[in-house]
């Protein structure tokens, strides 16, 4: 098991319903030697892409962003969740449907962030159907630019959005695959290649 | 002027209604070695207190916390702006109204991550009538953790919230203080003690 996989299994808390709780660590409260040590493993994975903008989607999506951006030396960029519409008028959008709230999300980009010229690392701290990500993936075909690979801290392997991105091609590194969650709380990762 | 200060000057953008935009680094695209400069900033101001926990609130005052928790070796948490409920039952709640939006927010914290020995340092990248911060207060209030301090990027000197907070005592520093915005663009900011 690596570093991420083994505070998952200390600290993860198992649901009914398939949910994973990992908000001592993650997505409520923030361990940021954590977080630093996925930003490097993601940095070690893509080091060779010529990474010029990191890109996710708010909110717990930025604290992955963060490091990962801060070893590339580029900037994040996040989209934001719309309600209103207090952002200037140029923009790229895209829906998104949360499954947690049953809601289309309408999920949105200032085009002054995102170019043709630019080579993305989207980031995000969870995948399960992979609908945010594919939300990040239509705005950068919106921007023409061009997606050197998608980072995902923990990727829920029995849900199928993992399988279309790596069926499609995508550079897909998920530091922890949750294969199966069993009734006494054990998680079972995917081996590792 | 100091390196906020400089940087708002040249990247900030005047918007009628009293407006000030910095997507461009502090919360939409996000500069992290300007947010890093930040985080070093209010280590030297707040560093003889004991922090053990940097509190902020979604999404954008996440990039800003987690610097400051890095140079303090601290967890970020951070109050989530509730829709639905997915949290497990045991919250702090406060409310907040945005003006911003125009609706009454549910900021929500989980029991498990604040408590009465903690010692808080509360940021945010934006102070206008401080309803945000307030909120954070109240929710350090119920949780019986004492306020060490406030840490603000950029602060609104013509809206009350920061002359409030220092009428109740409380530490608030802020890193740039608008003062005014004039109709060609030009921004001045409060003149540093």
């Amino acid at each position: 098991m690596n570093f991420l996989e083994e505070r998952i299994s200390r600290d993860g808390q198992v649901r009914e319903g398939d949910i994973l709780k990992v908000d001592s660590f993650l997505n409520h409260q923030l361990d940021i030697a954590l977080l630093e040590q996925i930003g490097e493993a993601f940095y070690a994975h893509f080091r060779e892409k010529k990474i010029t903008r990191v890109l996710t989607v708010e909110s717990s999506g930025i604290a992955v962003a963060f490091p990962v951006a801060r070893m590339f030396g580029v900037p994040v960029v996040f989209a934001k969740k719309a309600r209103s519409m207090n952002l200037d008028g140029d923009l790229y959008t895209s829906i998104v449907h949360s499954y947690t709230y049953n809601v289309d999300n309408v999920v949105t980009l200032s085009r002054q962030y995102l170019h043709g010229d630019d080579n993305v690392l989207i980031v995000d701290d969870f995948m399960a159907n992979g609908k945010a990500v594919q939300g990040l993936l239509d705005i950068c075909g919106q921007a023409g630019a061009s997606v050197a690979g998608i980072g995902i801290a923990i990727e829920k392997g029995f849900q199928n959005g993992g399988r279309l991105l790596r069926e499609a091609g995508y550079d897909l590194y998920s530091l922890a695959i949750v294969d199966k969650m069993e009734d006494d709380g054990t998680i079972v990762f995917r081996p590792h290649a």
